[in-house]
């Protein structure tokens, strides 16, 4: 309960510091602007500022900074969403029950507010002021920011894992590759959710970043069986999106390489193994294990 | 003559520079990457990097900075390139005489590797060991040069000037309208192109680097307004696209609006009112002035 409480209010936060992010803006193309906004601000369950928000209150960084964390991560998740549903990607008609960011505009408009939406991802981080005016290994702390959201969205990461998807797509592939695969383009993002604010706090030893790395890419592969599971287990209703469409698009998942048992015990075997991880920290990590929990046990 | 050389070794120093870069990248996988190539270094006219080289050698910038400032703004050069050429937007087949990104792979590894391209621009400066480790109004130049490309590239730069051309197709604008469009689309990333270099070098008063954008939108301008008669008088050959493609995709050009003798007039007068603005610089300026020229006289 507290959980969800904290959950709704982190995400009444972020979609506040969002939207004033655009109403920033000049508006000098307002098809352009509002479809930035539908991308950015029409539904989504913020589970990467949320991570940020708590992972932020636990190593005890200013949360005004983790705006502007959570605010980036959100737009370059809310970009890879436009990018990934075009006709040429994924071909998704439907999005959190609404119609798809080119269906509602159309595909050029949907390319531009995600290419858009990644540059506001930099310009975010970029402009904050930082409370904690420090410096990192004799690096100021924005340029640490942006190294770290780089490698997690660009090539070596995001990008490059749906790459890799699309490549996968009608073959198949290995329990392995699709691990890789995952870790690149869910993985990357959740692991700088939590990486970025513990560049804020400033004093996070390198062996609890790597523990939390470790409980950061765990929950992402959770995540992302537990959405394979969902996929073939839930209504449309519910989804959002048809039944099965993963399955229909020739994608490899987890209950078709493990079976639908094997893939629920995998699911619960990360989740044990990433409140393991928690427990080696010395921070208050409730928050936490109870989002790990979250992902794993949620049916929709 | 020694314009040409200069140029041809700008062209060398930069193609290096990003080949370089682009081979520091693990092959996660290799379509992407070899995309990314394609797209960054295949052709290419190489005009926002030799300007930064040029402004860089005036205003005495360490010309090892200028790397990685001209590196970016070519990464998102090439992005934007990729992304424009793609079919729901303007649709070309060629592009440098060569299949376009999209043509040579297919549509969605051309919108990612534009992802990534855009990612790297950001990377490139992020992580580049600048000479003048300075700060400019207490900021560290890497964030002053972040922030710097995020207004030329971003909604309030290129991306929303692509927009308004979108919008314009098929419709009749205004000579304004025009304007304000090529300022966001083209003149954007050439502001920025003169204004990095002139950050790096760090004495460049702030009436400086207002005559260096003036000077940069002119030519900027110049340049679209030859852009459009060269589409008009020129050879297949010469253009690497077929003839009168932007009349044929019913872009709105400045012959149209002008005729051709008055948009040749235009051209002439903003090329001398650059070269005003030079002469108002205490610097050496040959090069810019030269390429000013260039830009106005090229045939292709």
């Amino acid at each position: 309960m507290t959980t969800l409480i904290s959950y709704a209010n982190y995400q009444l936060r972020i979609n506040d510091f969002l939207a004033t992010k655009l109403k920033e803006l000049p508006i000098n193309d307002p098809t352009l602007i509002e479809a930035m906004r539908y991308g950015l601000l029409i539904g989504g369950k913020r589970m990467r500022p949320y991570l940020a928000y708590i992972t932020g209150e636990a190593v005890s960084a200013d949360l005004n900074d983790i705006d502007a964390v959570a605010g980036a991560l959100e737009c370059i998740h809310a970009y890879s969403l436009l990018h990934d549903d075009l006709p040429a990607m994924d071909d998704d008609d439907l999005r959190r029950g609404k119609p798809t960011c080119h269906k509602a505009f159309d595909e050029a408009t949907a390319i531009l507010a995600g290419d858009a939406l990644q540059t506001l991802a930099f310009d975010i981080l970029a402009n904050h002021t930082f409370s904690s005016n420090q410096t990192i290994s004799n690096m100021p702390i924005q340029v640490k920011l942006i190294q770290q959201l780089v490698r997690a969205s660009g090539y070596q990461g995001m990008c490059g894992g749906q790459a890799l998807d699309l490549a996968a797509t009608g073959k198949n592939i290995s329990l392995c590759e699709l691990e890789v695969l995952h870790s690149l383009k869910t993985g990357a993002l959740l692991e700088a959710s939590v990486l970025m604010p513990a560049m804020c706090s400033g004093h996070v030893t390198s062996e609890h970043e790597k523990i939390l790395s470790e409980y950061a890419q765990l929950i992402g592969l959770a995540y992302q069986v537990q959405d394979d599971i969902i996929d073939l287990t839930s209504t449309e209703e519910e989804l959002g999106k048809p039944v099965g469409s993963d399955i229909a698009a020739n994608k490899s998942t987890y209950p078709a390489l493990l079976g639908l048992q094997g893939a629920q015990d995998k699911a619960e075997n990360l989740l044990q193994q990433a409140l393991q991880a928690l427990s080696r920290l010395p921070y208050n990590t409730q928050s936490l294990a109870d989002f790990a929990t979250f992902i794993v046990r949620r049916s929709h």
